[in-house]
């Protein structure tokens, strides 16, 4: 049996007893995890030292750099963010729907955990503890697969809070961590159909393709984000440019930020010559459609390749439409399905938006940033979905489970 | 563009209005499909007979020979199963969810299509009519591709019903046939990610197995069942018995009956006894563990294979286990995930069960023979589920659909 053979079936083994655990010894559990942090707090600030020691040698960049380093502040945020899921409702156990049959059969549908969840993620460490703790109370058993450059923060991370859990009685195989992070690795993760019953690849767009493209495992697709704002013929010139600078800086490296910007002819002049200066002051750089660069003299010219970029820095692409139609079209062959928003005060045309885009968020008059579990007030995120089947936009707790019916009988036969 | 790749494209395109039109406007679709379909009996028969003789002189056998066939009755049949489908509700537009953050955003989370719907099936033409229906009705474009024994059957129904949608003012795309029946044209299907929004496999394990290793479209697995019945240590005999041979002989060629009955210690030589006489009768082969043996002489000899098997036939494997236990065990190890039953009058032991066991449909006291669509009273099936992600146990409408949320605001920004 291989190291990755026996890792999932001790996770397989752990999912059943999991499946069945109160959410109080749950709970006891994340408690545990979250006092173990701050109780090691010295000690896993030392291994991440190692881990961005190696960063910096490899010449890493600021912005990477900081995601990757953890301070003591930073570990009693991430331990808080384990008792917040305390205070999560369990969703096991749930039963989401139920009915009687004409032959007295009593049918339930039960929400259950899913088994084991395997995440594949990048950089970050605060995901090895995030992700553990929902697993957990959600009755999953975990299987962690981060980056070679966490690689030190990773383990004394997992040892701490997978220490913790077993400690509470929970079984070993309740939180594991694949030491080897090597490509191999990953690619047998993908191909463990029949131990792992989901794979959520949280990262780069690269890192999403190959995995939808090489698993067998069922997988959900998460967090690419080439979303849109569009201003409508009628809509409000201070909210549109109000909402377009929130969308596009208010946090520019994120998968909600907006990358391009549609805006309806009719309100094109007035409202570009507005913002322009807004997000300029921000510091971003516009590439406009022709008929955008009439209107706004020397900004660079968009190619097809910028229609369907994910920028996640500070540029913005703008496009003049003839009206919400046209918007929607766009829209639907570009996007990435993430998050859409139409400033408009025409009923019509709010509700043409809302229905025609293809999207798991689509916003009326309000910032793309607000798609987030923790601000649509579902109390944690496990990542945003971007793909259709079992899960579409942010995911929380009950996104993590699946189903059974329950059929209780006296007797009866077909 | 290959032809595949213009089947695609067409069904992306209508998928769009498809999203948008009313319950009304597909219903009428769906009758003129029914009426024509009575309309052109005649025609339809005489295509279906050619993939008769085909399979006649490839020597196939009766029951496969049997699904092939269609009949006036037959077609009837079909015909008012899309008419079935016209009185369901519409799951299109159901808002699942809804809350308003403090900010003052108003979410709601809205069903909508699933988009493009792939399903690939073998010999049954009535699948060609029953698939088209339910996506139709859920507001999805369908990809169907058959098997090469049902080829001229499967053309003239599409011919029939997609030419019914397009009369009835529905888009091109709405119902396609994929005419190449070689395995090039199943595997690029596979791949066609971005197009395709799900692939439902309908068939053997062969087939579902290929799907799901080699498409990076999302995938539901259907229909595989290692079904169990396990008969407790205080079961009702009689009961037992009933529901043993229900499950094994009412159908045995399909995914709900039981291929294996296990039970516990106490009851094993007296309900062995009592069942055995009653299988037999049915014409049942029995295959035992050493001990179901020592009572039941003469029987053969169960190996690890018979736990695992999906017989589809007039077997069954039968083992005596401890207890409750470690019947969960067994089943948890052996099964597909589908349906499986305790019969007991235990309360503690029926809560462990339905609890303990990780399948789409635990079952008190009842045959494993209910686990479908339309005795649970859905109204029609697409297909069963074994999978966890997205949907488990009998999938219609609803099943056929994904979420989107609609976020309203009056220019919120974070």
């Amino acid at each position: 049996m291989t190291y990755l053979e026996e890792i999932a079936k001790r996770a397989k083994e752990a999912s059943a007893v999991l499946a069945v655990k109160t959410a109080m010894e749950k709970n006891a559990a994340l408690l545990k995890m979250a006092d173990r942090l701050e109780e090691r707090a010295s000690e896993i600030l030392e291994w991440n030292g190692k881990d961005l020691e190696m960063a910096k040698e490899q010449g890493v960049s600021g912005a990477i750099l900081d995601r990757l380093t953890l301070t003591e502040a930073r570990i009693i945020e991430i331990a808080d963010g384990l008792r917040k899921i305390v205070d999560l409702r369990d969703p096991v156990g749930e039963i989401v729907d139920g009915w009687t049959l004409p032959n007295g059969l009593y049918i339930q549908k039960v929400r259950v955990p899913m088994g084991v969840v395997g995440i594949i993620y990048e950089a970050r460490p605060n995901v090895t503890v995030d992700a553990a703790g929902l697993c957990l109370k959600s009755g999953n058993a975990v299987i962690l697969r981060g980056s070679s450059s966490a690689i030190n923060s990773n383990r004394v991370l997992t040892d701490v809070i997978a220490g913790a859990a077993c400690d509470s009685g929970l079984p070993a195989g309740t939180v594991q961590l694949v030491e080897s992070t090597d490509r191999d690795s990953a690619r047998q993760l993908m191909k463990m159909h029949g131990y792992i019953d989901v794979l959520i690849p949280r990262g780069g767009a690269e890192l999403i393709k190959t995995v939808v493209e090489n698993s067998n495992v069922p997988v959900i697709e998460t967090g690419i984000g080439n979303c849109h704002v569009y201003v409508d013929g009628c809509a409000d010139i201070d909210m549109a440019v109000e909402i377009t600078v929130n969308s596009k800086t208010d946090r520019p490296g994120v998968c909600n930020a907006c990358e391009t910007l549609l805006v309806a002819e009719g309100l094109a002049r007035d409202f570009l010559m507005r913002v322009r200066g807004a997000l300029e002051e921000k510091g971003v750089e516009l590439r406009g459609c022709e008929k955008t660069r009439d209107v706004l003299d020397g900004i660079s010219e968009a190619t097809e390749d910028d229609w369907y970029a994910e920028y996640l820095d500070l540029i913005l692409a703008v496009k003049v439409v003839d009206d919400v139609n046209e918007a929607i079209a766009h829209i639907n062959k570009y996007g990435s399905g993430h998050s859409e928003c139409i400033v408009t005060n025409d009923y019509e045309n709010s509700r043409k938006f809302t229905s025609g885009i293809d999207s798991s968020t689509v916003y009326v008059n309000a910032s793309t940033r607000f798609t987030d579990g923790g601000q649509f007030g579902m109390g944690a995120e496990i990542g945003i979905s971007t793909q259709k089947l079992h899960a579409r936009g942010p995911m929380s707790l009950p996104e993590l489970t699946t189903t059974k019916f329950v059929v209780l009988g006296e007797g009866q036969v077909r």
